[in-house]
């Protein structure tokens, strides 16, 4: 992933370093084992952690020995026996490269993961902090682009909290499904070594044993991983939606934070634009976009392939670094963001009370007027109001069949906005809790 | 989806009278609620329970509605108000079209997780019969398409076997995500209805109120939803390609079961082909195609549009139908799989013990030999092998610096398959917990 | 396809009566190619044209044949061996059944296509006819959602016409790699079949000889095929959204054509929605949806395998009649659209001449101010009118340094609308070609 | 794209030294065209020219700047002006930072498939010497991966020369469409800038002017270059595929090159594993993943958000260089294939015969046999064999019905590999042209 979308704490995960330092506490808790076992001396499992433990892996002379025998894992290995010595033989015994490259993989997504979630604990506390600040502040919820009813601005906070709050469960549950180490040789069946070696190892690294793997641990288990972070960008890509349209020109209830020495355009200078959450919203497809690839590789072919490798080599950094990249951003642009209550006012008296004709509507069904009767006259009061000749508030007390059923003050009454807000506590209570 | 690759079962779920039965009780239950409150008289209630229970609804009078009003719940109404008389003016009072269409869609699709759910308890219990019949069957493991180490047919279905069973709890976890409803009105404010009648309506449908929907329930639980069946269809997919590959000409290891009336092919009478495994990986391309419209439908504008609509038309039948038609599928061929240890042996014995060159290796680095010199040991002796010039076994017991290391009943020991089984009851119990 | 989105003369491209009549032709076509060669009768030849061309094939008769012997080619010539008598033995000599069915599904496609660009004949035309309407129609044009300066309505309706043309070239491309025909035999060896045949049923059915097939025709053609539906698909959710944008309550530039009869939504009489064009977004994604299943269908195994075949039967109708659907829906929409130019005109003085700062920002350069002395200039005038705190005009024209630069009748001429659009007529003639 | 899978040539089309390089060259050619239409001097232009060609852009520098304004272009321009001096005022006049940063994509993108034909003529040229080589050699073709019928070495190549010839044919179309330069101002009006700069800037660069642009080329442009490279990475899957399956112990028909050094598995010796076409199985998934994206990016808001960009950032170098990688790759595995007619033959001889099945069908049923009954006998001769229970010849000779229809001769020529070659001339000449 380039510079531009990446964090540091993220980037580290993938780094070589951190990749060989993994490696060798795999290795080194394998031989630790072993030796528990018998299979190999204790004192030679010692001096691997001794000498190990001290050591920095020298990453070009890996890749020098790579580039020779065309093997990663051999080429660490050998490397190691320059650090450790001659005890190094007993390292990897009985053990494949896959249980090593496997292993390590599961541990960098499960870390990945662990930077997500407070990634996702970020969002969701810079969300309910302005949830709460513009719990009770008006405006007009909009289906299809169009005025509907008036909600509150916190609201429309909460339901990203509870979906955010919903991304964080996935998360959750796939990196629980993630976190699972394979020491199981060529094939899985452990006929070079004992099931107790992955069980300790699995401990040691904060792993479950993969229950029965074939070299490889089942890439079923990584699909659902990129799935997850694809529904989770998705997530992003609704909340940055939202509010790019609350920044347009003709709505502008909401900007992203513009600082002093920021440009807009080169050309037009007055211009702010929401190029944040237009980014999340490019970043969403890129998360998106690795989602089938990892569909892809859970069929490989017999006990392993190693198609899958290269597309993991791409997306497992790739993507989460992209997906916290584009979750820090989102929580800045939700902390920073300047709210205008009044424009959302000025936009809720737009329709000239329009907005209200689904109450209008209910009043009148309720005084015994049929659905479809009632139907009608809000209709022909609402249709003047929309070609803007009129007031609907007006025009519904002049309309001698309105006023059959409903007084001027029931009629008033459909136009209180206090009436759409009784519930957002019972909502709040939902989604917060509290 | 077409009838083909359709099941009634899945099929009847999305039909047209089990959405209008499903749009009644939701509308029926919700007016049982409101005269609970006292919004609408009891006795309304109670008639329109009374006649559109014994109703059958008039799905070409409803088509001729919608035609006039496009309008499809304006049109169910106008056909129940048919049905029950004047006392249908109180149902619906308050909702929203979606408070019935979306909770509808949970319905269905919380069905249709149901079923799934059954068919991958019988794909389970078939490749559970089937692991534990060929837990010893000796066969090749084979990595990258190249024979490897033994394993036994058994752990091969053992890891399916686990495979599926992951599927399955996602899907529990993605139903119990999709299971929600929502009765809230046209931005989700509860304005014109109280949110009792939502949880009333919840309870008696089996799902959980959404905590915070704005006219709809939020795509993130059907993405979800769907992911999960990319996921499932994935995994579909690899025990299919398994298969597929274990009937190919030179493997032969397995069949997909050949009635006698069947004819493989017009032109080579002989052919048996993979053809129901094949089909099965053509059907989970077609699954995996369907996510991602799924997750592009997350971001709505505002509080709803209605894009998601077409596509869920779709792929809500879609995807649960062919994955029900493919698990099915499955089911049955694992079921039936003519399996054939005897050509398994042969392949086993194809490469002249080349198979054991790692258990060579391990035996000469256990006594000594440092790995770069056992591994330079046995390459020497298995190339001649790989050209066809000789036998692996032969041939190390002739190499002096081998005979250095081993004797000739510790190379021998070497070729025992037994060796590579002695943990398949470890891995059997982890899978099948017994 | 559901019918809801479908239209009767895509559907019967792909119905079961076209495809039987289209293997006649194939098979009728091939007989007459080989009793040329002498391989086979003149008489059983003219036999198989004579019967089969006055036949009506019986569907639910190869239907049963086909549950029988579990082959739909053999059913199919199971039942015209009932039609035509024993002269059919010559029927489909030398052939294999993806010889007669990979052709049909050539022809299909390149019938549908055929539609397909009469679609966006249709389209073209009626956005070429609005587009001239709506020529001079100035309107915002927006860059981030937010406004930039002026444009046409015409010229956006240029854009759209440019683009649709593109995607009638791509489609002519496609359609052109998609009709070729295959009559090669088992694996494409002419074994016992002479080329001649293939040339001569190409011919007649009006496509080109495949170069080399290997039993199927390659799919990457279909891949090709499917991913430019994609493309087209993608340019159709452009101008959907470009008409949702317009729709919105606080745009509201143009509006979906709303029938008397139609009613938006059950709690909401006022409401317009723009139903139509939310509908293309998800038909988009549908379409896209096809793409990936078409591109992974191109890795069959060695000469073929069959996991193509359940795709292509979903996504071969689905995509064409999803596609047909939405062009001519877009082509109504278009058509019909409500354009506001009043509304524009409202919009595009909205900022209080805002967006004329690009244009003072160039005369002040050409002035020979900096271009950074000149951005801040224009920047400090224009805060406080994005603030309403003014009108840019006034502001500039009392600006001391502005005032250095430009007389007042500079400023003025500054904000002429007839200076953007001096170049429509190029445009036009670029796009249009007249 | 990490280095891994990165070729200097394209890696250095989409490094920062060559973006400024070109950003200059088009402001350079637009300032020189702005001074012949005499809006700026022409010393200025000169002068521009003489000290940016020269010039070292200095990325630290321009990064620095980019900080403080957040704004890529104005950061260039800045520098430039750094260079340049006072003149510097005289570039970009009447421009918008699109003008340039979609010019230059599309630049880099037409260099970029300037490359890939490369690429392609490069694997067709080596795809061709092989077919050549192979031309007469003789394997089994199969379908479903059974076998079917003989082929030759030479025409499976051919298929895949045919394939990639394709594929080059929609590169070459691809990279039509994308060449295209906008010069148009901010909503593509033309209203600060004359077309006919845009037009010699066109012509210097090697591209054709935009028809109308709106700030932006639109991306349906780009979509389809992506798309194309979904379709040639998996035609690069498909032939990948073939060798992996041709690799597999039991088939060994070829065998990707295996250099003396290398090390197949750390633990089998042994092995030679198809790693490299593996490799390009998940390449191809990579490139596949990007069509999605570039898809979602054509439905841009207005006349442009800024979405489009995160994913271009990441996309447009990481399709093309792993497009190219893999490519290089392929090309290099033809190159240096190891073929191995004797196992070809050996398998062709597997299956005792059976692979002539249908000509001796077909010889039956010229014969006068019927259909049916020629496949009978055909099926109950067939049947043994395919158990082991003899050889097809002998049985076949032995069978009296079979007798009574064919002569001893005439079974025998069944079984003749010529027969099937017969036309391989015919499918060179189609594919290669001579």
């Amino acid at each position: 992933m380039i510079p531009r979308y990446s964090r540091p704490d993220m980037v580290s995960i993938w780094s070589p370093e951190t990749k060989f330092r993994i490696w060798f506490e795999i290795e080194a808790h394998a031989t630790t084992a072993l030796a528990d076992l018998g299979v190999v001396p204790k004192e030679a499992a010692q001096k691997v952690w001794d000498e190990g433990s001290k050591a920095v892996f020298d990453i070009e002379r890996i890749d020098e020995i790579e580039r020779e025998v065309k093997h990663d894992v051999i080429a660490f290995l050998t490397h190691l026996s320059e650090i450790v010595g001659p005890e190094a033989r007993f390292v990897h015994q009985g053990m494949t490269s896959s249980d090593v490259l496997d292993t390590c993989l599961s541990i960098q997504m499960a870390r990945a993961a662990d930077l997500l979630l407070k990634d996702l604990d970020g969002l969701l506390a810079a969300i309910k902090r302005r949830a709460y600040e513009h719990k009770t502040t008006p405006t007009i919820g909009r289906s299809h682009g169009i005025h509907a009813e008036p909600t509150t601005f916190g609201i429309k906070l909460a339901q990203a909290y509870a979906e955010f709050d919903r991304c964080k469960q996935r998360l959750e549950a796939a990196r629980k499904e993630i976190a699972t180490c394979a020491i199981s040789g060529a094939v899985g069946t452990f006929a070079n070594i004992d099931p107790a070696v992955e069980e300790y190892v699995a401990k040691q690294m904060g792993l479950t044993p993969e229950p029965v793997s074939t070299q490889v641990i089942p890439r079923d288990r990584h699909a659902m991983f990129f799935a997850t972070l694809g529904v989770i960008a998705s997530s992003v890509e609704r909340l940055a939606t939202e509010i790019r349209h609350l920044q347009r020109t003709e709505v502008l209830e909401a900007e992203e934070y513009f600082s002093a020495g920021q440009k807009g355009s080169s050309a037009m200078p007055h211009k702010r634009n929401p190029v944040l959450t237009e980014n999340l919203t490019g970043l969403a497809r890129l998360v998106r976009g690795y989602v089938t690839p990892a569909l892809e590789n859970v069929a490989l072919w017999h006990e392993r392939d190693i198609s899958h490798s290269s597309v993991e080599r791409m997306i497992g950094p790739d993507a989460t670094i992209v997906l916290d990249f584009a979750l820090a951003r989102l929580t800045s642009v939700v902390d920073k963001l300047l709210v205008y209550p009044e424009n959302m006012q000025k936009n809720l008296d737009l329709l000239g009370g329009l907005v209200h004709s689904q109450r209008v509507l209910l009043a009148l069904t309720q005084k015994g007027v049929s659905r479809e009767d009632s139907y009608r006259l809000v209709q022909r009061n609402a249709m003047p109001v929309w070609r803007g000749e009129g007031d609907f508030l007006t025009l519904l007390k002049e309309d001698p069949d309105v006023s059959k059923a409903l007084t001027a003050e029931e009629i008033e009454a459909c136009f209180n906005l206090d009436y759409h807000f009784k519930h957002v506590d019972t909502i709040f209570k939902r989604v917060f809790g509290e």
